[in-house]
């Protein structure tokens, strides 16, 4: 690791004007690429300098705590314990850090590089950034991410090569601009392989340059249909039996084979998906406008990347591997303050294995993020068909491989949704009906990795708060731990605030199946024939839910823990005469070993992750449960070669104390990864202790495709998440608070029939 | 059975302006009452009916196709097979029926009555109903549901019998007008008891009178505590120790025993949930308005009970059961016509077992369907605070106990929803985007069953049609069973319509905990402490959904089968020597014992709904798949005395044969039920042929619930639900046709970024 001291607090000059988590800005990235490239020994490496990665190299969560404290509004200064003659306030924050991996072109060498940016005030012309070298070390033997400009200089040189035109003139194509050359995702496998005695010698030859350390592709080949369509679907027709392996470092090709004359899928008419007549159909006419109208604004704040709404507060970070981050998740809980829930929340990685062993099929299983990245492939996104009310749009910036600036404007969508009912009652004596609607805030963004797109959406539910006059004297008698020291205790009996609040995390799968060609006759086990010619692979998306957890941590804490619940059935017996009896049993999860846990909807598990210090009124710890949602485990069988580089996807739950540089479950560099000891399953062979830390939240979760006629040529969004909800976080129920909505009585239905207030109460009977 | 000959068909005179589905209207019942009424045979006799349920009796399956194809709008004659000759058309429709159940207060026995309804059209004054007693038959050793008007005389007895105002006297309470006094569902259990030889002798008397047919209650004891609150939360107080035995013919208290003096909780001060003041807090006032606009009204349309939406039609019904009925779900298929998908979806029981082994918890194991009633405790519905935007209610009619018609308006809610993007993909090379919104249809009512809420919802997903000039010429050769029969084949090559469409069931849970009291110090293991005093105890909540299939079929043809499709790992070896292979394999459920299935989220497990003679363009047979959400099984021990009769509970999934008299898992009467013999499990027995028939599917789907301090005092929504997919139904995608919605560029983000047409595309950076 090459993080250098801290020291660098005492000789800074100038507050800084950007928080310690908000994404690096435009002038940033172009500082640190600078300083970098300024930094090269020789003019020739500055050349070949590639710039795969630029990111803000989040700091210390010390710096983070003294951030909100003192300098960045709201200034929560009670997030920082006092000390003996009052809290020690630095004038200044630590500067902020880049993190850049660069890939040199001519050395095929990967290195990371530390860039300190300070903000340099002049009088005469604003402020403008100024980088200083840190630190660099060279990576030995791993391959970064390819970058899109990769992807298309690597198309270009396929196309160019004469016996790949001569092998698609043989399958009727002469026309190359038909031809597309997906480079993505594709040979992770390949070093693997070499333990199976079953390969072919060409293949062990590519082993042998990956263990060079080669940068190798190995693209799919597609070919579009000639049409007047402005997105002809070029997925419609995959090109087989081509074997094609590019030296990405010097851009040629190092293997060439026509292996096999698969002809070409006849183009299916079904296959486009564009508007109207552009797709050779007609538009339906009779679809009504439905317009969501927010006359007063959103219910939400937001200052810079700081985001207040309904008591709930965070900040939006973005990376270009994780896409969306979100910072700092806490409720302001009234006269007890500020209660933080998580750290840090994010999707760190994502995995498609495919169920066909067939080439080139059983080569797919590309770790979308680690290899390809979720950030950098996100969209820009637009009000009215990407998302509708009132939108509040984050840009995001990155780096592209010449070290230029590239901005994705709208890149991340913050709004309010109703989401139908949030509680109701109604009294069957009185027929008398309190309801309240859900609200939730949504952040989301959509990416899209070759044919598929994902959007990851974060939805946090209604925060209320109910104000009582409480009576609860006898509350100390029922508190087992009310003789141990509690921090964090009640506020005054007259006056306590309760509130609640949900997370949902869900991912939305739609875009274009990845099919294979049949030939004539053919059908195959492995998936879903989709229309003449065309194959669907039976496939599985795992996706690797990353969260640093902190309930009711202030900053320096580490006092959680997570319990693992099972229902269990009692015994029968003298206790249990009617054989009825059920109960919930919990265990802590006191080890990392212990803790890779898989879902069992059976006994309604799910974990509770638990501040060891507080209470809540009933004397229970305080918590946040992760109830998982529909899930699964893989089904390539277990020596499958890709689980030894995705053995995370063996669980569906990990825990880990949070340490800094474990940030990503297959290693930080996962692509043509010939190191199987490295990432989470590596990581827990530590067993650190659970009891009380602080806790990081890895929940694997997955859906197996089975592809449907229906996918084609899109395929309608599917959904899958999971959910964090209070479990005894607050003293009383969510939304007690939540203001009745007016009923609506101007606008009549279409038999204009007016209501009446009580109906079908039983008084109203008798 | 009672059904008569449909001889009537003949004997009509005139045409009726009710279809036969049509829900009873409230001059229907009124006559159907009064008809039953004067067919009593003595004064005494018609004194003594009380009215537990009058509903349209519906008629065969082939007078429904009668009346779609040639009385009712859209007038479909091609529903109905040509004969030789030209269709033989029947000049009027039967006549519709109601069935009633009839109490007898004097003699404690239980009928079932026929009537048949004409409507009479006088020149002078409109028209008005005819009844016509058709038949009517006793059924022995039953007791029908306990109706609201007998809940509220139960209170009243019991509260005016002295033994019970001093057992609450010695609980402290004087004020009668405080106490609670619940009947519900708490003795459906008791006949399977006295097979224990651990009963007291007092149980055994109760057994015995069961025995001897009487009607009985064993209420729960609440006590609200003095407030202003207008809906002061009674069930904050469950008043213990005391056992009432209540005859419900009579209304006498027959067993009184004060057996324990468990003390009364303190009043919870977080126990109210009215707004603002009245509950003793202040309501947030920062949530800002939001409204659903339609300006151009909703695209559905509306009939009478017919609803048109999308290509969607389908019929809505309601029972006093069942509440909301789904009939005669269909798609308007282009030229393949008119495609039906189901004859009929409802929601037949539901079962809430508790964990708790102690009194009187165990109890708790009510039929809420059966036993109660769902669409009778259903509520009248408020724009803006139950349902948003542009909403059709309908109205529903019951009688009362003793025949009086009752009207719950606003009962059903239909309208539409955005539901997010319904797909989306984005080209990475040229950075243009295709994105489509979905729309739905949602179908719902909410009721109460004592302390709890349900809302039950039937959601359609948009329905898109795809017009291609289609070139598939070589799609007989992919087509295996081209050489077959195949009906329904394709419209002419170069118009097809596509169209698709998934229904979705969600159940949403919502209202008051069920909650015992503690001792001081006490803690139970079968729950949660919630307060003080104040225990939750676990439970479950299971659901049937009975679904009758008309995959395909037209009036007449059963033609549908069920086939489970798990996912495999496939066998290490030469055809798959990187170990990553699986599949989805099907088997066919032959037969109903073979079709009693459990959902296995590992195997992907889920079951099509196939039609036995269409295909698809690729040759495979058109189907409908059934995908759980998340679900469990009953948590008792397999030999709780309650499984014996909600054995339907033991399995996710059975498939039954449709049989007209075979309509609720646990019988037609399963309060105080003592035949075991009944129900879906019994009639599964007979293990009749799934092979090729009118399939009728019974999905069985729960929650386990561990109460959470934040479910309390009133619990935010939690859903559960499952859905219907087309799965090869269709040739290719859902929503390709729906059009692209614009973008509010008029409505700019509050930093007033305007949006670039192509961003982050590759083209746009080489
Ligand atoms: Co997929
Ligand atoms: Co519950």
């Amino acid at each position: 690791n090459t993080t250098s001291s801290t020291k660098g607090i005492l000789t800074m000059v100038r507050a800084q004007t950007s928080h310690p988590l908000d994404p690096l800005s435009a002038a940033e990235i172009s500082v640190a690429v600078a300083t970098v490239r300024a930094a090269g020994a020789t003019p020739e490496v500055r050349d070949s300098m590639r710039f795969v990665e630029v990111v803000l190299m989040e700091p210390d969560k010390h710096v983070v705590a003294l951030a909100d404290a003192y300098f960045f509004p709201p200034f929560q200064p009670s997030l920082l314990p006092r000390t003996k003659g009052g809290p020690v306030i630095p004038t200044k924050l630590p500067p902020r850090r880049a993190r850049l991996v660069v890939y040199n072109k001519s050395s095929n060498e990967t290195s990371i590089w530390i860039v300190e940016l300070s903000e340099v005030h002049a009088a005469t012309r604003g402020g403008h950034h100024r980088g200083k070298f840190i630190s660099s070390k060279v990576v030995p033997n791993v391959q970064p991410p390819m970058d899109a400009e990769e992807y298309a200089e690597c198309e270009a040189v396929v196309k160019d090569f004469p016996p790949f035109r001569e092998a698609m003139k043989r399958r009727g194509i002469e026309d190359m601009d038909l031809v597309m050359v997906d480079p993505c995702g594709c040979l992770t496998l390949f070093l693997l392989l070499c333990a199976n005695p079953l390969l072919t010698g060409v293949q062990d030859i590519t082993v042998k340059l990956m263990l060079q350390g080669r940068r190798l592709a190995k693209p799919l080949i597609f070919c579009r249909t000639e049409s007047d369509c402005p997105m002809e679907n070029g997925y419609a027709r995959p090109v087989e039996g081509i074997h094609v392996l590019v030296d990405m470092q010097n851009m040629v090709v190092i293997e060439f084979e026509d292996r096999k004359l698969v002809h070409l899928p006849p183009a299916d008419p079904l296959r486009n998906y564009t508007a109207g007549e552009t797709r050779g159909g007609v538009d339906r006419s009779d679809v009504k406008p439905l317009q969501i109208i927010q006359s007063e604004g959103p219910s939400f704040r937001v200052n810079g990347h700081f985001v207040e709404w309904q008591k709930w507060n965070f900040r939006i970070g973005f990376t270009p591997r994780e896409g969306l981050v979100i910072h700092s998740v806490a409720y302001v809980d009234g006269s007890r303050g500020r209660r933080p829930v998580a750290h840090r929340l994010s999707f760190v990685e994502m995995v498609v294995p495919y169920g066909d062993p067939n080439d080139p099929h059983y080569r797919k299983n590309a770790f979308d993020a680690g290899e390809d990245g979720l950030g950098k492939n996100a969209h820009s996104l637009k009000k009215g068909c990407d998302c509708l009310g009132y939108i509040k749009y984050f840009d995001a910036h990155f780096t592209n491989f010449t070290g230029g600036v590239e901005t994705i404007e709208n890149c991340v969508c913050l709004h309010e949704e109703d989401h139908g009912i949030l509680w109701k009652h109604q009294d069957w004596r009185t027929g008398l009906a309190e309801v309240r609607r859900s609200r939730r805030l949504t952040v989301s963004f959509i990416c899209t990795v070759a044919n598929y797109e994902y959007g990851f959406f974060w939805h946090f539910y209604q925060a209320s708060e109910c104000t009582k006059s409480a009576e609860c004297s006898n509350e100390a008698q029922l508190n087992p731990m009310s003789s141990l020291s509690i921090r964090n205790n009640f506020a005054p009996l007259n006056s306590r605030l309760f509130q609640d609040g949900k997370i949902e995390a869900e991912v939305k799968l739609t875009g274009i199946l990845s099919l294979g060609a049949l030939q004539p006759g053919e059908v195959r086990k492995y998936g879903t024939t989709i229309a003449p010619g065309l194959y669907a692979p039976v496939h599985q998306h795992f996706f690797v839910a990353r969260m640093d957890m902190a309930v009711d941590c202030k900053p320096g804490e580490a006092f959680n823990q997570v319990a693992e619940v099972n229902v269990k059935v009692e015994e029968p017996g003298k206790n249990n005469v009617h054989n009825n009896a059920f109960y919930a049993e919990e265990e802590l999860l006191r080890s990392e070993l212990q803790a890779m846990r898989d879902c069992n909807p059976l006994t309604a598990r799910h974990w509770i992750i638990r501040n060891t210090r507080n209470v809540n009124r009933t004397g229970q710890l305080t918590g946040y449960k992760l109830v998982p949602g529909s899930n699964c485990l893989p089904l390539a069988g277990s020596e499958a070669k890709f689980l030894r580089r995705a053995a995370f996807l063996k669980h569906n739950l990990w825990v880990t104390p949070y340490a800094h540089d474990e940030m990503y479950p297959g290693g930080e560099f996962p692509n043509q990864n010939p190191r199987v000891g490295e990432g989470l399953a590596t990581w827990v062979k530590q067993n650190r202790s659970l009891e009380e830390s602080d806790i990081v939240l890895w929940y694997v979760f997955g859906v197996t495709h089975i592809p449907r006629l229906e996918d084609w040529p899109v395929m309608p969004v599917d959904r899958i998440g999971f959910m964090l909800m209070p479990h005894g976080f607050f003293n009383c129920s969510p939304a007690v608070d939540v203001p009745p909505s007016s009923s609506d009585l101007d606008i009549k239905d279409s038999n204009g029939i007016a209501e009446k207030p009580i109906q079908n109460a039983l008084l109203a009977k008798l």
